[in-house]
């Protein structure tokens, strides 16, 4: 019994899996470094994200798409634990060895599942704001509904971020990592918010990360209060709470 | 090393863990029934949670919370997989079957955790309310600098927190018990702001929810973004977004 799950331990080497034993060795989050050919963490690093979105991809790059969603669907509702290569290579029909390949530990393949899910959500908000006009509100307001539809249209993407969040909270390589894709978010939202006339006392990132919050908690919200609050009012009450706050500022 | 695994499944019983395999059978939420003697989750639902402020506790309620206690920090830190009545048992140094006569499943001791983290934090974010003084504006503030030293002040508290959001959006009797959890919050939240001069065109309850939800990104953000946003700054941020929706309801 002992021999399989230490097994396990190691394949998913630096995530700290969601019942890590307390005497695993917790591996602190890689530095960047030089020395890029002995560390995993720096090698995963390097692996750029494919566009999902792209009009042509190759069969290397659908494969790793393949991959990446059968993962997100396995840590969702699998979790973290039964989440391995031999149940993935099941999933999306594609040999273990050239999943081990692509993602040379789980720990690669959660952290991409993540990028993959924030661009996913950035592109469906942004798609969102290219629609609705010039208007700074009307943008912002589509940028907002855009995640909430995303939670609406993926329900495992939204799975899959509950527990990310959790695995931040653990710190790690997954925490670093979760810094770059909070930024890209606020890189959004700011470029949405220059389209309101700021006034010298109004802190452009105070003001970001406050409709940031309010956004999360929002969706947090309606991801776990779907028997007490509806999906529909949760995003009414986050579209009028972020109107106050600009409101609060004269912006609206 | 397929039984262990069956034995581990069984003994979660309703609360879907963190690596449920698909073939899992889900269990739904019970629903409230007269015949409790034949549903484990109205039984539990029925157990009452032990005040950790009383003045005076018997050796017996002393000994659940060293249970509970123990829970949150395996929980937190493990994982659901790995914690196991055995391993509890050496935890807290109180014998497995007590435990099991106190929480007879993990899924039971799991919400006995949630109630218990729960009522903590509302304790403290309250008694910091009670030191504020009268003004309505006082008291939110000290409710919500409440929470961020309450969760500067219980790590553990704050990773089973993330855990426990993960499993709300699995749904099952988790998702139905945190209703109960959150509207605690929220009727806290609003004995405080009837201290407002609220108008009649403010919805009380939509400005509780909007207060609840910047609340909870803001305590989110600072839990997972620590290495890109410290403590400090998120907690700034989460009281400046707040009195910004108070300002845009001309509250304040």
């Amino acid at each position: 019994m002992l021999q399989p799950r230490r097994n396990r331990q190691t394949r998913h080497e630096t995530m700290r899996s969601a019942s890590a034993v307390k005497s695993t060795k917790i591996v602190k989050p890689a530095k960047p470094t030089v020395n890029v050919k002995t560390s995993k963490d720096v090698k995963f690093s390097s692996l750029s994200l494919i566009d999902p979105f792209a009009k042509k991809h190759s069969r290397s790059q659908l494969q790793q798409i393949r991959i990446i969603e059968a993962a997100i669907e396995s840590f969702a509702n699998r979790g973290i634990e039964a989440t391995t290569y031999a149940r993935l290579a099941r999933d999306c029909n594609i040999s273990r060895p050239l999943i081990h390949h692509y993602f040379p530990t789980l720990a690669s393949l959660f952290l991409m599942a993540a990028k993959h899910i924030r661009r996913s959500h950035l592109e469906a908000a942004m798609f969102n704001v290219k629609k609705a006009g010039p208007e700074a509100w009307d943008q912002l307001k589509a940028f907002v509904e855009g995640s909430f539809d995303w939670i609406e249209q993926h329900p495992n993407y939204a799975k899959f971020w509950l527990l990310y969040y959790y695995q931040c909270g653990l710190g790690g390589a997954i925490a670093s990592e979760h810094t770059a894709l909070v930024k890209a978010g606020e890189e959004s939202l700011q470029s949405i918010l220059s389209g309101f006339n700021l006034r010298k006392s109004d802190d452009p990132y105070v003001l970001t990360k406050s409709i940031q919050m309010t956004a999360i908690g929002g969706t947090l919200s309606a991801l776990t209060e779907s028997r007490h609050l509806p999906g529909k009012k949760a995003r009414e009450i986050t579209l009028s709470a972020i109107a106050s706050i600009l409101r609060g500022h004269r912006l609206l």
